[in-house]
C-alpha cells in the first residue's frame, strides 16, 4: 500500500470513524474499487490532508458544494455524518445548507436540508430550534 | 406575523390551497423551518405577488427552469398542482416540458414529464392526445 | 430543402426577423452547419411550430431556461429579441428574469439581467422603472 | 410513418434490442409520446444514425455525458445496455465513467458506477479486476 | 426603506466596504434594480446576518458554491474582495478552491482559482507559495 | 519528483506535446499551482495513464462531458488540440459535440462547436463539409 493511500485511509477514517475507508471500497465492485480507491487517496490523501483549512471547515465546505449540485443524498448523509464527527455544530450545518440558497436556490436546498435534518435526528443530535423572523 | 409572510402565506395558498403554507413549514423540522419560511416570504411575499405576470404565467416559468435543473421530482408534481390551479391547461403544462427539451436534453425531459403526466393523471385530468408527426 | 426544415425556417423567420434563419448557419463553418440546421428543423419546425403555447409563451419559456442553465449570452440575447418581436412586454421579460432566481439563484439571475437589459436598450424599448418595495 | 421516424425506430432498435423503440414510446402516457416519438427521430434518426462516429464510440460519448450530468439512473442503465449490445467491453464502459471523474466530480462518478456495475451484473457481463494502485 | 433592507446594507457594507450596497443596485438599470435590492434584503438582511456562522464561515461557503456552479467571475471577484475584509487569509480563501475540486472536477476548480488568485494580488495580497508534494 | 508526476508529465505531454505540461503549472501563480499540479498527476498519472481505453477514445470522452458542463473554453481548445494530437479526426471530435446535443441542450452545443471549429481551423485542419439532410 502506498503511502498516499495510508495517509488517505487515515483521513478519511479520521473524518468518518475507524475502518469506514474499507466500508467505501466495499461498496464497490471489481473495476469500480479503482474509483473508490481513487477518492481514498486524492480527496483525502491530497486534499483533506492538507494544512490551511480545519476538517470542520472543510466539512463545511463539502456540504455547501454537495447541496449546489443537488441531488446527492448519500454524499449528503456521509458528509452529515463527519461533519458532527469532526466537531462542527448541528447549527453550523444546518446554517451552511440555508447559506447556500442563495447561490442553488431553494429547491435543491429545501430537499438538502430534510436529508440533512433526517441524518442529524438518526445521529441522536438536539435539532435547534427556528429563529423566526428577525425583529 | 410580519406583512410579508403573510403575503407570502396567502399567495402560496392562492397557489396550492388553502392553508398548504402551514404544509410546506410542517414538512421541515426545526431550524430548517427557516428556510421553509424563507421560501413562503421571499419567493411567494416577494415574488409570485409582483404584477407583470399573472400566476398561470409563473407556473410555467417555474415548471421550466425546474425541468431544466433536472431531478426535482417533489418541487415538479407541486408545481403541476399549483399550475392546474391557476388555471394552466394539461397542454400548457405538457408543451412546456416538451419546449424545454431543446436546452436541457432528452433525459431530463423524459424523466420529468413521466412524473409531470402521472400527477395530472392523480389530478383526474384528461391528458391530451399525442399530436404525432407534423403532416 | 425537406418540408420540415422549411417549416423551421418559416418558425425560426417569425420570432427573429426574415431571413434569419440563414445567419444562423452561416455563424457556423463547414460539419458544424449541420448542427445549426438541427437546431432549426428540431427546435423550431418540430417544437416551435407546435399548437398548445403561444410564441410569446415560448419564448419567456425558453429565456427562463437559459437564465437557470447560466452563462449562455449570446442566446439570452437572441431569445430577448425574439420575445420582443413576437409580443411580449419588457415588464414580462425582465419578470422571467426575476421569477427565477428562486430556482437558479442570485449570481445567474443577476448576470443575466444585465445581459436582457442592455439588450433591451439597444432594441430601443423603454426599460420599466423598478417597482420599489411592496407596502 | 416518415422515413426519418423509421430509421430512427431501426437505430434505436439497432442499439437496444428488437421492437425496444415501441417501448420507449410505451412508457409515456398522452401528448408525451410525442416527446419520446421526438427522442426517437431526433436523436436515432437524426444523430446515431449520421456516418463519422461508430455506435459503440456513440454508446461511450452518451455515457460520459449523462454521468457529468448526473442523477439520471435510468439513462444509464439503458445506455449500459445499448453499449453492450453494439459491442463496447464492460471494461470501456467502466473506464468511461472513471474517465469522466476529472470533470464531473467523485460524488456522481462514484454514485453512477454502483448503477453502471449493477446493470452490467444483471446483464450476465463478467466484472473486470480492480487493477489498483499503478508501480 | 424597510428596516429589512436597512439591515440588509449594512451587512453588505460590512462584508464590502462602506457604501457598496448602493454601488449593487445601481449596477442595474430600471426594474433589474429590484432583483439587486432582493439581493440585498434576502442574502444580505436575512442570510448573511443569521447568526450560527461567522462572516468569514459565510464567505468562504459562499466561494465554494460559486465555484461549483462555475463560470460567475464577477461573483467569484467580489466575494475574494469579501472574504478579505471579513478576515479570511489568502490560504484559506485559495484552500477552499482547491477543495472543491474533488466535487466540481478540474476544469471549474482550474478556471476559478485563476480568477481568484488574480484578485488577491490586484488587493495586494501575498500569494502563499505552493506547498508541493506531500512526503 | 514522485513517480506518479512523473507519470502525469509524460502523459500530459504525450497529449499536448513536449513541455506542454510545465506550461500548465506556469500559467497558475503560488498555492494554485499545487492545483495544477493535482490536475497532470490525477488526471494524467492516475486516469489518462489507465489502459482500457485508448487515448483518443479518452479525448472525446473528455470533449463529451466539457460540451456538456459548458463555458469552458480554453479547456474545449485544450482538448481540441489534444484530440487532434492523439490521432482523432476532424470529423470524430466535431461529430462528438453534435452527439452529445442530446443530452446539453442546443445552446451549449452550438456555442462548443463554434469554438471548437474555431480551434482546429487554426490548427491548419481541413473542416469537413456539412452532411445536409438524409434522405
Amino acid at each position: 500500500m502506498s503511502e498516499r493511500l495510508e495517509r488517505g485511509k487515515r483521513w478519511f477514517d479520521e473524518v468518518y470513524g475507524e475502518g469506514k475507508s474499507e466500508g467505501l471500497v466495499e461498496m464497490q465492485t471489481g473495476l469500480a474499487q479503482d474509483l473508490a480507491r481513487f477518492g481514498i487517496e486524492f480527496n483525502f490523501g491530497d486534499i483533506y490532508s492538507r494544512p490551511g483549512l480545519t476538517l470542520a471547515q472543510r466539512e463545511l465546505l463539502s456540504l455547501a458544494s454537495l447541496v449546489t449540485i443537488g441531488g446527492l443524498e448519500p454524499q449528503l448523509r456521509g458528509h452529515t455524518r463527519g461533519a458532527i464527527r469532526v466537531g462542527c455544530s448541528p447549527t453550523e450545518i444546518l446554517e451552511t445548507v440555508i447559506h447556500v440558497v442563495q447561490y442553488c436556490g431553494f429547491p435543491k436546498a429545501l430537499n438538502a436540508i430534510r436529508v440533512v435534518t433526517d441524518q442529524l435526528i438518526e445521529l441522536g443530535c438536539e435539532i435547534p430550534e427556528p429563529l423566526g423572523p428577525q425583529a
